[in-house]
């Protein structure tokens, strides 16, 4: 082949950077990580975190040890810590040969890992689903390495106002009691924005750093990170009214002109969207029509001008006319989940 | 590592194989062929070929020239046609050397093939997406090579009773007029359920083979191909009300048992799940609890056995005790949209 022209997910890994930049400048005293768990949310992990260290980025958190060990082949001179921890399967050495840090989330995992090496430990102040309960910690078995970071994570933070964010502040400094000198880390992107008090010493934030903005008080700092744009395959000049696609369920009008563009469900082009989004064609917007195939869906082109559909018209489906909060909030989700949704048809461009 | 214990899809090529033997006992001359495209609807191209292959499968569909390429590494002595056809960025030889057919859609195509070698040929009968139509029929350059399939696609074929299936079927009988002596395609899993009539020379289903039902006139017949477990990587008992995850949407009552299970949205656990779905531990039901996370989700076990509540437990999601269709209707979507929704972390196990 000589070139791609097929469906693609542009990556901006400067604006990434720059966005680290910005939570960065909120941040007081305490460092800056970056949460690249899940291949940076869909995005690519090691593009993410190479991009992250040289804006200088020193830790990172992924959720599993599998995802610890591509992001150390990039990344030599940083902290990654594993949040699900040391897990049944694994040896202690799988960690230590890597220099990966687990998350230690329960008194099995501590016993399991044996001091092995300095791992992480996780407190659960409210989320109710990984972690050391306050009733954990007064059985805690000896810890005879040094702790690098306690940690514990907000349940509420995308809402400042929910009382929530309070109760668990407080559990959290009431049991770091126990941990003198050692860092403490709570605020995940949403956190950082709650204020300092949030902070400790290391923040974690993740979706803003991808330009995920939805629910925060954020939203007009963070940058567009990720462009997706999928090619036109076929025109199509009505010359009476025609139902389009499975089940027949919609009917586009004698004179208009749809374009067959190559972004299906299985590209993570959502079904739910249908009837309601819009692509941008030459920058006009054109409504999606019927039902999302598989591979492919149909798009009213007829506002765009005749001149300029060409063969290489592409549609863009998420970028900066279509931000990802609002595609996300069309599907009845959040960002995140389109994101780690996006399917390995498309073609990661990092720019 | 020494062995794994996380997600698992364990998918049963045999039941893929048995699956195709019952759509083939449908057909009385028509050949039978296997859709394969979006990498086997998620579950693996490669490993479902070969097991279609063995079943006598002769004939594959798959969506891209990478499909193709992906699917002839695995299966010499087949058909491979490639739906989107030649595309730009494409060369002739990127086909012709690994003896992929194109299905050509439209007149911009077949003049860019410029009969470099037989190619297949797409009419569009009434799904105004990919295809020739009528009126391009009367166009069409002159085709120096052998036309190996001329074929269609029904777009209401899973609703036996929409007219639209009758006339798809007069145009497409009328329009192979043109094409005498040439093997022709229409029926999809649904178009085979429809009768004879539809299934012409070679038949072509796709979420059958998978165990897809919903919407058919085949749900009695098909197995269940796919069983999707996650590991239990926590439990919690609780010793007072608490609220569950992100949000605090859902209180768990005191004496109540969770389990923070590994699987979560990015693994392709629709959030739209939430507050609906069960999973099913030692043949158990127990309630998804909360929002689904992007890693884990939480599960009330409380019903199960105390003593079978041991760090080995898994949640079966899909399979037998919740097939795929019951679980897409729950996500509001059908089962293809699950299944190619499926994340790159589940560890998939051919069996």
């Amino acid at each position: 082949m000589e070139a791609y022209f097929g469906p693609t997910i542009e990556i901006d890994l400067a604006a990434i950077a720059r966005n680290y930049g910005r939570i960065k400048s909120q941040l007081s005293k305490a460092r800056c990580g970056a949460v690249v768990k899940a291949n940076a949310y869909g995005l690519g992990a090691e593009q993410a975190a190479v991009a992250l260290h040289n804006a200088g980025c020193r830790d990172f958190f992924v959720a599993t040890l599998e995802e610890g060990l591509r992001v150390r082949t990039r990344v030599k001179d940083a902290a990654i810590y594993v949040f699900h921890g040391f897990r049944k399967g694994q040896q202690p050495q799988d960690f230590i040969a890597h220099n990966l840090t687990p998350v230690l989330n329960d008194i099995a995992q501590i016993e399991a890992w044996n001091n092995a090496a300095s791992a992480a430990l996780h407190i659960d102040t409210g989320m109710c689903r990984l972690g050391l309960t306050p009733d954990d910690l007064t059985r805690l078995p000896p810890i005879a390495r040094t702790v690098p970071l306690v940690l514990s994570h907000l349940a509420c933070a995308s809402d400042p106002a929910h009382p929530k964010n309070k109760e668990q502040l407080a559990l959290f400094k009431q049991i770091l009691n126990r941990f003198p000198g050692i860092p403490a880390s709570f605020a995940n992107s949403s956190g950082v924005a709650l204020g300092s008090d949030y902070h400790f010493d290391l923040a974690r934030p993740g979706r803003a750093l991808y330009g995920i903005t939805r629910g925060t008080t954020f939203p007009p700092d963070m940058e567009n990170v990720v462009t997706l744009s999928a090619p036109v395959m076929q025109y199509r000049a009505l010359t009476q009214d025609e139902t389009v696609g499975y089940g027949a369920t919609t009917v586009a009008k004698k004179g208009s002109v749809l374009a067959t563009v190559e972004f299906g469900y299985a590209d993570g082009f959502m079904r739910s969207l249908a009837g309601k989004v819009h692509g941008y064609a030459a920058g006009v917007r054109v409504p999606v029509v019927g039902i999302i195939s598989m591979d492919m869906v149909s798009v009213d082109v007829t506002a765009v001008p005749a001149h300029l559909r060409t063969p290489d018209l592409r549609i863009t489906f998420i970028g900066k006319e279509q931000p990802i909060d609002v595609i996300a909030e069309m599907a009845g989700t959040i960002g995140y989940e389109v994101f780690t949704g996006l399917g390995p048809r498309i073609k990661r461009i990092y720019i």
